[in-house]
């Protein structure tokens, strides 16, 4: 396959709107610590109103992904909705400042462009209330099949599984990218959305998804597995090629035949985890689009974890392709 | 004096719109290294254009210091202009936050909130493009006379000197906050703005500042001086009490009588040095506020610019007065 691109996302777009608490706060806002919660528009006002000083900054799941994959030096594709208002034109400068083709259009009414308004506490955990906005009109008719045909991987956001027309769109979506000749990957975004999802998660995966990526804890409730060990022999059966994340104690590759422990990249210091994954899902699909073996797959994942976790937000403030060069030096 | 206030400050109300770039971007744009430049709207839509990724948060040179002083606990007042717009609305949230009062009204009509367009360069310089909007419009009628009178302190930046209506608030202002036995403090801002106008700036200190901040750029331009020793001989003849910021070599504060040198305080990376002298004249002046040594003045202005430095975007992220009682223990 001699795509033009090496991966296209699918997924929420979202800007995040972020400020440091204690746990008091997330007490005293009935905010389970860690999770993401779906909340509407007045309650957006009200918790941003209680929020201390913010930082802005694009975010959502996949975009995030594309947007490492972009810094990395890969070419991308994002398909998601904004709104056509100031924050919407801010998601969409930032995702095309790196070279990303971002070509769905804004939706010119209803509601306003997505915000997650993101509470980081002291031991560096974020605790995220999504406004999803214009994002729960995404469906199929939004699929840039060109986009999606033109891609060696087309990557799926858990998270939109939180939407009734995207799980339709999921399926058409992975359909042309298989019929193209492509791959699916899908992340599976969250706890709670696993949860939420699981028997349509566990259709899909066994359908459609040939790269699952998830975290430690979201890869046991998809299976509502007790120990580390069954999860990871289930997830062998189930899926060609899985890349689980561990935080501070790495990453495990889990192919058909194999499990590589990859460490964590060093951290001069944990300010904000939003977006670990995310980065980690990039430098992976990144190394893997170029051929890389599965372990640097891996290590270019923690490379650039490592970078976003240094700093509030989930996108690269500097170029991940001259820290990766920097590095190899 | 029982003030309720610590310090007013009055200055720009700008929003800060943070991307790394390489040298290379300055030259192609024609940015001088270090320097503040005015713009206008379109040429602030072309810079944002080209800029990355950005990362958005409130600044301005004096309102990052009383917020600044905030975190730190202190009692704060701001005086400056926004319009009744999103960035204005998101200016108001962070500087409220902490329980600053700010009472200007935004602007209803004419230009809109001001923004900052800043380019960091990876040895962590910041180069800033300022489209004033709604600040220039800043004038005597503006000035909270309550707040003022109730500040043991009231702060004026610099730069507000490019703002025609500007000159004669300040000295206005000072001449209020004076009448109720308050202390005048200014800021120099920017090389630039001092040799735009030396002159006013030796007026206004010689007729109004009791407390001067200025990095050593800054002060030297002052005074036209050739050397390190002259310039601090001619500001303890002119200044009552000066504080000069010296990057990574610390601080030296000048009274009639003393100097005192200040380490900066140890950052684990430095990422980006916007705010660096706002958030040492923010320690300093909590420090002066209650009555502290001027030695722990100055100790307190080099944590409150360590915070700030480490990360992009001049607010702090995390309150300063926690990282003190931390530091303390």
């Amino acid at each position: 396959m001699d795509a033009a691109l090496d991966v296209v996302g699918i997924g929420n777009a979202i800007v995040d709107v972020i400020a440091s608490a204690d746990d008091a706060f997330l007490l005293r806002h009935g905010m389970p610590k860690g999770a993401m919660m779906l909340i509407d528009e007045s309650r957006a006002q009200a918790i941003y109103a209680a929020m201390g000083p913010t930082v802005v900054t694009s975010g959502g799941s996949a975009a995030n992904t594309i947007a490492g994959i972009a810094s990395l030096g890969g070419r991308t594709g994002f398909i998601g909705k904004v709104r056509d208002d100031a924050l919407g034109a801010e998601f969409r400068h930032d995702i095309t400042a790196l070279g990303t083709a971002f070509r769905t259009p804004a939706a010119t009414s209803g509601p306003a462009t997505a915000r997650c308004l993101i509470v980081v506490t002291h031991d560096a955990q974020r605790t995220m209330n999504t406004f999803l906005g214009a994002c729960a009109t995404l469906g199929p008719g939004d699929l840039d099949a060109g986009l999606i045909q033109s891609a060696q991987v087309t990557y799926l956001e858990g998270y939109l599984y939180d939407q009734p027309l995207a799980q339709q769109a999921f399926q058409e979506a992975a359909a042309i990218a298989h019929a193209a000749g492509g791959k699916v990957a899908l992340s599976l975004s969250d706890v709670f959305c696993v949860e939420r999802h699981r028997t349509a998660f566990m259709t899909l995966i066994e359908q459609h998804v040939d790269i699952l990526f998830a975290n430690e804890a979201e890869a046991m409730a998809l299976f509502e597995a007790d120990d580390f060990e069954t999860m990871l022999l289930t997830l062998q059966g189930l899926s060609e090629l899985s890349a689980v994340t561990r935080s501070a104690a790495g990453s495990v590759i889990v192919s058909r035949t194999e499990r590589i422990a990859v460490p964590a990249a060093p951290v001069a210091r944990v300010v904000d985890t939003t977006g670990a994954g995310d980065l980690y899902a990039a430098g992976f699909l990144y190394g893997l689009t170029r051929g890389a073996p599965l372990r640097a797959c891996g290590d270019f994942g923690s490379l650039a974890a490592a970078e976003v976790i240094g700093h509030f937000g989930a996108r690269p403030q500097v170029r991940l392709d001259e820290l990766l060069a920097a590095r190899s030096v």
